[in-house]
């Protein structure tokens, strides 16, 4: 209930601090008897690491995963499999000058606010880095799907050149990522409150600096008319055919057998290279220049983050979807 | 977990088929001792009945909420809210014509192929009738928000005569509708996963033809720098002030204190008053030609159902953070 | 979370209070598809109707259970089966001298503390009435578990002469219901805290009035011996084949496909025919004598709440343990 | 829902088989700001450690507890408590000639069934090995609750006479714990299916080897008439006074501020120190003889997991109940 805990049949439970011993996490209820490869979870980590993609932290952390339990011979138990990443290259003194600082549009006065206490190097558990445990969620998951003829793909939105032009000025992007998920078939979605959409949703926006959501053509919808929006229907070759798909694979909450795709979008990250305006817990006025290792922006690391969270969402309903028949 | 409960401690399990005997619910969790006025709760849900905003559907339904249980001399007990509202105008014959027709951009297809058997009479449970007992638990959450400061307001985005015309044409039209919570206090949220934006995503998507969600700035800040956005914050009169409110009041997935606010976007309704081209069961093409009682858009019935899942949301965290200390 | 709901998969959540307009439940996840006979339903609800009994309360409800929800020409839809059953015969004024006064062994002064506010009148919700919903549910669970071959029985152990020779002395007596349920196959139940034993155990320690519960031979076991109580196992004509079964039929926590049995202990009930010591609210001795309509024992009537509960715990279980492969 | 969880506010998500790398869990929901003995937490770990009480097995582990995150400075920060402790004293070739075989009242059998795979090697995760993270959330638990006032005092009923002769026959003893719980205040438990009676008998029944509940005078109610069981009460220099306490601290499911008291009965260790009748995966009968390190009785050290899964139970109701009002 405390929100560490993501899925309903496949579960992921999360703990870590950016600046503490390890990232970890706990998957619950992947089924048993899956082969699994460990290397393919590896890289998948790899690809959300700082240092790794264009616009990101310099940190350099090895993130290795080390699988604590849940693989035998190495076929899945069907019992939960731990796992913690060590938090190695913690420059945790960077974070000195923080201890008492709200910055502005981070969790730093909200954290506080809630618990009364927190870890401020870092970010703590704000930090981004509990994204890692997401992945190592999602990776497994794809793998389970992989199985059924499921894929995912997640591509983003934001040009090369306007992240070094950002950084060279100290500052910071938003940006977008686009998902389509492909092979699902129809079926999979829990009408009412349960709807695929609706847990994409709640997975995307679970995300840090997530600030918006469409499913399908989303937006655009807002503004056409119904007749020019049907995703039409009908036999080809002995299969059903949608001539469109605005609704993005998903009508009434549940899978129509046709891609699945959707749009998260970002806000720049609010940790500039600059003087930032800040106030500490005093109400004091104060300016803080960061010192620390950041991204120009979320979206490059966010990419396998979108397509984990994605994975997950599709493998729990996919799962879900078993208990509706005897 | 078949998708039908709402909420984590402020929960809404709902029921209800379009031409069943009734649509009802139970609210759980309602805290104790609370002055309910129950005429309140039948103005809100007045407020979604069709026929009485403009673009809506001419079905002539009373609904009366008949409260069944929870509720002791004008408090509530604690206990759960058991509700009903009788189905009364039902022209089930209306919807003979479609018991084998799966109609595009709706849930017929999606539904058959995930339960094998539907109610195929005016929608059945994925009918939007449904969010009627959705309006019934905001509306309850609304009188116990109140009492604590916070006060919810929706407003949908959309012309009156572009509606008018579009009905002329037996067209339809999307739409988005934006809500403001005011007087919430910082704290609310829980990271990672429930995170207060994620729940109020999750909340807005399941309503049905919700296809798009804009937290704060939202999608706005997918092309904005991070120091033109930047919610700096001071003390003002021995308050925390904030120069700007780009995040909607939400920041690390815990409300700040500000005005929390997002914007729902809506899909054109499916069921066009002219010639549809659907499927049947066998795979032929038919057309058919709408009889019911249908809305031009979602959008006007949508305001009170918006409102009411952001009442929910929001009085299930605020009973949720009551946890976060002993 | 407010404790109203029970099972994971098929889940019952209910409502009601004893002298208030009417008692019902939502019954969420019956699989799709599957036959259902109301008439069945009706008669397993009287099994624990007042006044059909020995030793019951002379109270005369006709319960008839009204389904309002989830079923479409007499098979289950797979959505939500909402029903109700009025409250008819309360006679709440027996009930006005009981308004401020705390009866001992009964829930008035817990709920009282807990809540602030309590429906006195038959003792609202805390009344052993609410196991009307409970029967409900298990019913439907019943009629699905059939068509897998799984039954359950239960019996009574208590004379009908000792009820007799109690109600002449206006005093009330204790018992224990027996239950044993065929045809479970191997592989029920989730280690670690999902065991089989566990959730029957929270099932039926959830029945008012219930004390204790034993596994298979439950607390003869714990002054046996290891030699004595081995469930050894061999092949007989190609089939597992238990010699005994100590355990009841459930190992670590799961189904080992042999019969399993249980045991619930119920406390007798509290309200006598006699004078009562008992205190009123502002801490006064007082002295009531009830005048309502009351059981002699809880157990004759609880029989089809036990048999209700199993089916309930063994049809989520079964559901649940579909997810345990791809 | 694959039952790795445990607990609605306060949760434990547990991992780990006996002979894998490590066992661990994640405690999400502790309430934030508590001053933390991490070495109290170590000494309730080693009182359930094998070799350290009579009748245990003489496996050494050193069993220590790695807290990874959750806790800065000394305090809990309101984020989960990640915690793994290795699995150093392995001797897996033990267990290589029980690969194919399943030992008669084990889990073998049930485990094979369910996932169609199992870690043979000192029972998986079927183990007892478990309850180490069970004690750890206990630990911390108890830790909180001492702050209320609350405390958990747990004693095992059997004679270490017993056991040793027992041992030198190489059989094992069954035997019951008894619990105690005092300062808990009125209105913990949440009707009517989240009763305070029915969570701790969950709680029990999923301890390994867990046979009966008692909850209060249990059984021995099933014999009692009512007007020999009441638990009256009065005022004692303003304070409720209860005469009795049958009903063992609760009723209606609801504490009322006496103490809580209940008994746990533990069936017999399956594995004896002399031949065993098993059966192997071909349904062939097989003699087997251990030579693994086993206790005599589960009970010596099973009373510090009673005691962390009562202390569980409690705090999480704690918090609940939290929420009952505004």
């Amino acid at each position: 209930m405390a929100g560490n805990t993501f899925g309903t049949i496949y579960r992921l439970t999360s703990f870590g601090e950016s600046h503490g011993p390890a990232m970890g996490g706990i998957i619950d209820g992947m089924p048993a008897g899956i082969g699994i490869n460990l290397d393919e979870v590896q890289r998948m980590v790899d690809r959300r690491r700082p240092g790794l993609t264009r616009g990101s932290s310099t940190r350099q952390e090895k993130d290795r995963v080390e699988v604590l339990s849940g693989i035998f011979e190495g076929k899945t138990l069907g019992t939960p499999i731990g796992f913690v990443v060590r938090n190695e290259d913690c420059r945790s003194e960077d974070y000195d000058h923080l201890r008492d600082v709200y910055r502005p549009s981070h969790a730093d006065y909200t954290w506080q606010m809630k618990y009364g206490i927190r870890d401020h190097r870092g970010g703590g558990r704000a930090s981004a880095r509990e994204t890692l445990s997401r992945v190592v969620a999602g990776a497994f998951a794809m793998q389970a799907l992989r199985l059924l003829g499921i894929n995912i793909i997640a591509t983003a939105r934001q040009a090369d050149d306007e992240l070094e032009h950002a950084r060279e000025q100290g500052d910071t992007l938003g940006g977008a990522i686009s998902c389509t998920i492909t092979g699902v078939p129809a079926g999979l979605g829990e009408p009412v409150f349960g709807k695929l959409s609706s847990a994409l949703a709640a997975a995307m926006m679970s995300i840090p600096a997530a600030k918006s959501f469409d499913m399908g053509a989303g937006r655009a919808l807002t503004t056409m008319r119904g007749s020019e929006s049907l995703d039409t229907m009908r036999m080809v070759d002995g299969k059903v055919h949608f001539d469109h798909n605005y609704s993005g694979g998903v009508q009434g909450g549940i899978s129509n057998g046709n891609d699945i795709y959707f749009e998260v979008g970002f806000k720049p990250i609010a940790t500039l290279m600059r003087d930032i305006p800040a106030m500490d817990s005093q109400g004091r006025a104060v300016t803080i220049h960061p010192r620390g290792r950041h991204d120009v922006s979320a979206v490059p690391r966010a990419v396998p983050v979108v397509q984990a969270m994605a994975a997950h969402v599709i493998l729990d309903h996919y799962l879900l979807n078993k208990t509706t028949h005897l």
